[in-house]
């Protein structure tokens, strides 16, 4: 099984970080290529941000269906082009967002999010409304560290992100924790360790999420609104996006 | 007041289509410029297209920051690149399903929608939960009608679109109907007048709103989650976003 | 374009006040006639004085349309009579509470909202939940100043409101603060100036709004549950209620 | 005990065949007194009716309050002024929609409504919302009688109402009806007995939990939002209210 | 009228305290019998505890089918067994929490829940959602006591209780408090007299309540999902239920 | 990994068929052992089976905790005693029908479910109420299949049900079909065959599911509101309860 992981930022330091992540909690038969847009943000911490990164993740689908890559992981938190990226194909697509809601409502009643920015809260709220998650989340919480902290200033970040965890834990009546970044994802056991409560983590989560799915047969819905787009023409610099849709 | 009316997708004919529409519905004081991306999607019939058509969007929008623009309307009803668009800028951003759902919802208690593909209705029932019209609205109806067909093949579109809402009319207990493209700008009256209750067009109500929002003083909200992003760099064939985020 | 500005009370400074805030915000072609019901509260603090008052506003609607107005504000922040109100015109009737939520909804993500007296916090709150508002204010706060206050004690009102506003603008994680009582119309900039987010009162809202569905050709849907009333007869004090009812 | 029981509008016929059905379901020590407003509408089928008649229901109330009256029911389906009755008393104070809904909830998982006009399926809507029961009714349906004719058609009405509690009982996965409107308050036994499931009328179910409130020692509370009205002057001919309002 | 208040756990002091409370309020006529089943747990704090004592409340309703009594009510806040108990019989069943969200929901617009330990909080939030007044409740809080320290330890238990309870009136924004524990049933006048808003409490409103269905003819709804449950077959120390399962 | 896949019902052709879907599905290293209770319902189709039915699961779960069992299915599609079996364990516990609802919602926006019989309907609509998926499922449906038919009446329960997922897949605006019964487990591929949509199962769902979590070295939470019950006594039958809580 190959799963393509796909780092929606351009920064190389985070896409190895998510794919180590990703391949110490693969399967034995599970191959994990990390990849990143040719193009877009160093890192995503707006709807801007996002919505520029959604492209490149699109484009790297598109890769991927022509590789034969049999299930894709979205590794931010925004769950950028989630949609979109499922209808390109009949693989599961999973954002680690979404993967962590799911696997934290499995363990705990309620959990809190602890994320990097506090702007970037109201993307997880939307998520966990459109979800169905939005009365399983206590908290949206922030540690307010830019994401490339995470990569430059490890040490303090963590000491931060370890922090608000304990407040989480001890102020939100909660039974677990779901870190709010991709970058995260090499922080896990550490805080984990640290904060005495199960701590979900999007990448791995996301990994062993479409692990489950190929092993049941089971890829993204083409009955109904999930469906291949209607082949059709883009023009100008997105001209190459009328060849690679796919038209079966 | 100057609006930009941004048309999501390339067709220079539907660009045109929406312009009028708005520079008809426009108050005299304002000023109406239609425009369109140079690159993406002819139409938008998908997640896909939506995701591909917000880069042109957010483009559109930072150019407009650099000739003065006042407001900004988002002419597909997908409201693609939304949020994001409103990172951008202290001028209101509006989309034309929000600004249909809202005005509907002034005039009635419940409406539904009449849209093009069926494959669309996700977007619009996603839209109409965040926004929070999801109990406003008794159905998402679709005419089966590809949105090129609007413009190629005028006629029988609009008598599928008659039919359909008489439809909604007749068996939704509702009292207006919100329609469900941008490209129907044009044929709003003709409906109105066949179906005989209120019909609600977003490029129109879009206008509108802005005027209203402008005529008020308010504008995109710099204070918490949609101040400007964070500048930073972008890579490769978005290196350019790097010079045009806005940075005060 | 005539828009009648009631207010719902029969307090006649607030009514001036109200006008003014009104007549300042209209487009060049709109008239404003501010008025209030011969017999009602002189100020509106309780469920029991919105159910009073409704009977004002209703008669007040129904002088307008033997005037010919083209539209209708409910000054009053519980919005009291407006689907009744609404029953009775084929124009538009927007309530102030309404007005506001829509306007805050589009410039930000979440709002708070700020309101003279605590115990009308309920009726804001039972407001957001039928217009699908609940989810974009975080909290309904209240500055516990009496109604009549912003009227005879304008300055140390004023104070508390901005001490108010200052701590949702600090605490509650929002874009965007709704002034919750008509009678701060002429307050807005000064609160908006002090506390540097966006100020959205209802009055001025209501009346760009009202403006745009005029503008739209859009009015009360005739068509379902906002018909004319049934014609009836109506007995004791409020026999000239079965002559009034508009029968067409 | 004496419970007064409200007929929101101003039919004798309505009064009086209300009050024998709150007789013949009262407890041995109960008192029912059944009343009607001076003035009023003859019926109510609307929110224009609605909002009239909660005058008369709230001068009702201050009258009992005078009287020593021990508990009110607002006998129309719409609960026309039941929060601002609150307001007037320690006592308990029930609409007749609301006690519905809560015995239906309480012998079923799911119901359905049949009430008079489809128009004042709205009314209904907004109640259910917010008294918490909106996923517990699966369906608003409407035998489509004007009020009076349950009183001056009763057997063309009768028939009409059988005929689409069946329907529901039928196709709506529910396991109780409840009646929408308090003049069917004498035709429940042969309703249910038509019908053979049970079927929920609100005037008797609005006077047993009026008996239960009063026997647990419970009244509207006036601890918080449900608070006696803050004394105040009312003008012209609600003058009399300045007086009435209770002050203790 | 005969009801019967099973007391799910086997503490026979706190059956004592459940059926004298219960005896203290019931009407003239009610014949109130007080039972728990022959095994099970001492005490009821966790949905482990729930479900054991789910099979005898089942029991106990199947032998109060044989004796002919013609209600029930489930003395536990968490409801055990409450939708299965109703498929066993045509009387009404009710639980203790049910019961008091319905009452308190009555009169007062929102309230807060005082419980015993903070990890029954989520059965109560379950519950809330389950029955539709999520929104009606402020806040669930725990005192932090052992159910059976209410039993043993008294004193202490009820001065915590009343702290708590003082705390829910000071800060929550609440008109009532619901009492959150069966073994508080004979607390509630002490707790209300010191905290002074309306206090509900479970056992008691459910006696109440009952009374009132019963008084109004109706009983669980045999149409539908609350049917007699399919008779069939039970093995090892279930089998006596294939005998005792109703039948008609 | 060892999971325990526990059949909540006393047939053991039942048992057999879904250990050997769960065999199928499972990843090479992971042992499935599937059990049922001693005692209880042959098949459950009610409230009253499920809850009988939990105990035998909760002591599935006790007796699989001193073997070392790594993780748990519940493996009906009520899910029961799924909240109490999580308190018991750190392990994973897993319901099917919780599992099925998650899987469905990664690989389509919308399901429907396909069950028995109609009256375990309301089963489904809490669980997917509790768990954050009712939006996410269009429409419940029932082929009315006595859940053993499955096993002694294979080709027409089969026939039916194929019946009924066509009719969920042409009528319904869907994505995938839940499957509602863990006796249908070996029916899914053919279903999927027959019908061209994803067909979700809930057994197999688990076993995937709770593979992840083991892997993801995620158990159920133990800090807050499913730590292990607090140590009691249990009388009479369920004594040996007291005994096997765990404790640590």
């Amino acid at each position: 099984m190959h799963i393509r992981v796909i780092n929606p930022n351009t920064t190389a330091g985070m896409t190895a970080t998510i794919g180590e992540a990703a391949r110490r909690i693969a399967a034995p038969g599970t191959h994990i290529s990390a990849t990143q847009p040719d193009a877009g943000p160093v890192s995503i911490e707006s709807h801007f941000d996002e919505a520029i990164s959604a492209v490149g993740v699109l484009e790297e689908v598109l890769a991927g269906e022509r590789e034969g890559v049999d299930a894709y992981v979205i590794a931010c938190f925004g769950d950028p082009g989630l949609m979109a990226a499922r209808e390109l194909t009949r693989a599961p697509v999973l954002g680690i967002a979404e993967a962590a809601f799911h696997m934290a409502s499995l363990i705990s009643t309620r959990f809190s999010i602890v994320t990097t920015l506090g702007r970037t809260g109201i993307i997880a709220e939307h998520l966990l409304e459109q979800y169905g998650f939005r009365h399983h989340c206590r908290r949206v919480r922030a540690a307010e560290i830019p994401v490339l902290d995470l990569e430059e200033n490890g040490d303090a970040a963590l000491s931060r992100l370890i922090g608000e965890c304990r407040r989480a834990r001890d102020e939100d009546g909660i039974g677990a924790i779901v870190l709010g970044c991709g970058g995260m994802a090499d922080l896990t056991d550490e805080i984990a360790r640290e904060v005495g409560l199960p701590v979900v983590e999007g990448v791995t989560a996301a990994v062993k999420l479409t692990e489950a799915l190929v092993g049941l047969g089971l890829g993204t819905s083409k009955h109904g609104d999930l469906a291949f787009p209607r082949p059709k023409a883009f023009t100008g610099r997105f001209a190459h996006l009328s060849e690679l849709t796919p038209r079966r």
